[in-house]
């Protein structure tokens, strides 16, 4: 979507995908729009630092205006609808007023970010640009050291918080899968990997590309409850066909 | 994976996602290792110039070695196993002599990408880093302006090329998919759309982020042969939830 090439006014909302940890993992593209936009605004937890912003921090540069979003990050719990209404309602100000506003994301904008919450809520009124970034998916599998799917192989992405049963027919019936947002539901996706036998050969990895990243077998990966930047990578009993 | 965490010797094979199109798209790491590899190594059709190479260019050093990986590109058609030992030992030779040598691979490596039947042949012997990039689901996502998915919702990846019930059966039982390797079979894909009702809202992308990109509604898209490069986005009824 070409910012400008619509009739609406004032700045650029840009929806900038920096990556999925590691700073060198941000795209041209989105370095050069956070140098160049006079507001950045971000997502963090209610209390403590953003992820988005540490990724970011090696390209902004002085004078710029930073918004923090602060929303609750429990899993499985959303924020209030009122919350965005209320960032919206300010990122809007800035934009009316001709400046550019940069809502960094980490991985990808649009593949269960939460960008999209600002998104539906300026995107008809203002310019804006969704600048896709490196997913955490292509991170893991990259330090998982292992090809996920190839040729016609179907790919699911599961998110850990759903049902077991359904956890556990998804799984059964795909080719591999990624299941994000393990959190404290890695009992449970070990029980059911395991009751399908498709527990060896399952990776798990947490803080990919980060600091503090760690890659171990399924098996290795204990039951406890793991980081929110978490995933399990799944490949089906036949492997990847190379 | 640390290129340096084993006992491997010589030069590093890198797996370098070079992202969806647009040069700008690459990571700030694709972009230094292309710098400072003696080797580049990328895949083309039969005939015919080498998207990877193009994405890449601008990023090139004078006096690299060049090393263009040629196979059938047709979709369905995989190559044979041996094009890839011929060009596996090619490889092995410069990484033996204690050169880098960079494999480009559009979009993200592990992801579908052709880079993986080098890596089963390469990686064991050699040390070995995979670089992620952006993948062509998050430009497509990007310039279809539209999230596709949110919270705890499924995406599925499914080739198009599948059978038809198939591809039924998966697409009824998703939050949202993506299409890929649309190809000849978008007839297809439209038949099964319009069948279970998802065909409105369905967006039809093609090229992504290049030189002539195209974004439609699915049902402006026809049903000719679509380009390899395409894709078609998929939500479910109820939409993403936001």
């Amino acid at each position: 979507m070409n910012a400008k090439s619509n009739d609406k006014k004032g700045g650029t909302l840009y929806g900038l995908g920096v990556g999925p940890g590691d700073p060198e993992l941000i795209t041209l593209k989105a370095q050069r729009i956070l140098q160049s936009v006079s507001v950045v605004a971000y997502p963090a937890p209610e209390e403590g630092d953003s992820l988005a912003r540490a990724i970011a921090a090696p390209h902004l540069v002085d004078g710029q205006t930073e918004i923090v979003i602060r929303t609750p990050m429990t899993p499985g719990n959303f924020p209030a609808d009122d919350v965005y209404d209320r960032y919206a309602a300010e990122i809007a100000e800035h934009l009316t007023q001709g400046q550019d506003v940069a809502v960094l994301c980490e991985g990808d904008p649009f593949l269960y970010g939460s960008f999209m919450y600002l998104f539906v809520r300026l995107s008809e009124d203002h310019p804006t640009e969704v600048v896709p970034g490196v997913s955490s998916l292509g991170a893991v599998a990259a330090v998982a050291g292992k090809p996920l799917v190839s040729r016609n192989q179907i790919l699911t992405i599961l998110p850990a918080p759903m049902d077991e049963a359904e956890l556990e027919s998804r799984l059964a019936s795909t080719d591999a899968a990624a299941i994000m947002k393990v959190g404290r539901h890695l009992k449970k996706v070990r029980r059911v990997l395991a009751r399908l036998g498709l527990e060896d050969g399952a990776e798990y990895v947490e803080h990919a590309s980060m600091e503090g990243q760690r890659v171990l077998p399924l098996s290795e990966a204990g039951d406890g409850t793991a980081p929110y930047f978490s995933m399990i990578l799944v490949r089906h009993r036949d492997g990847v066909k190379v």
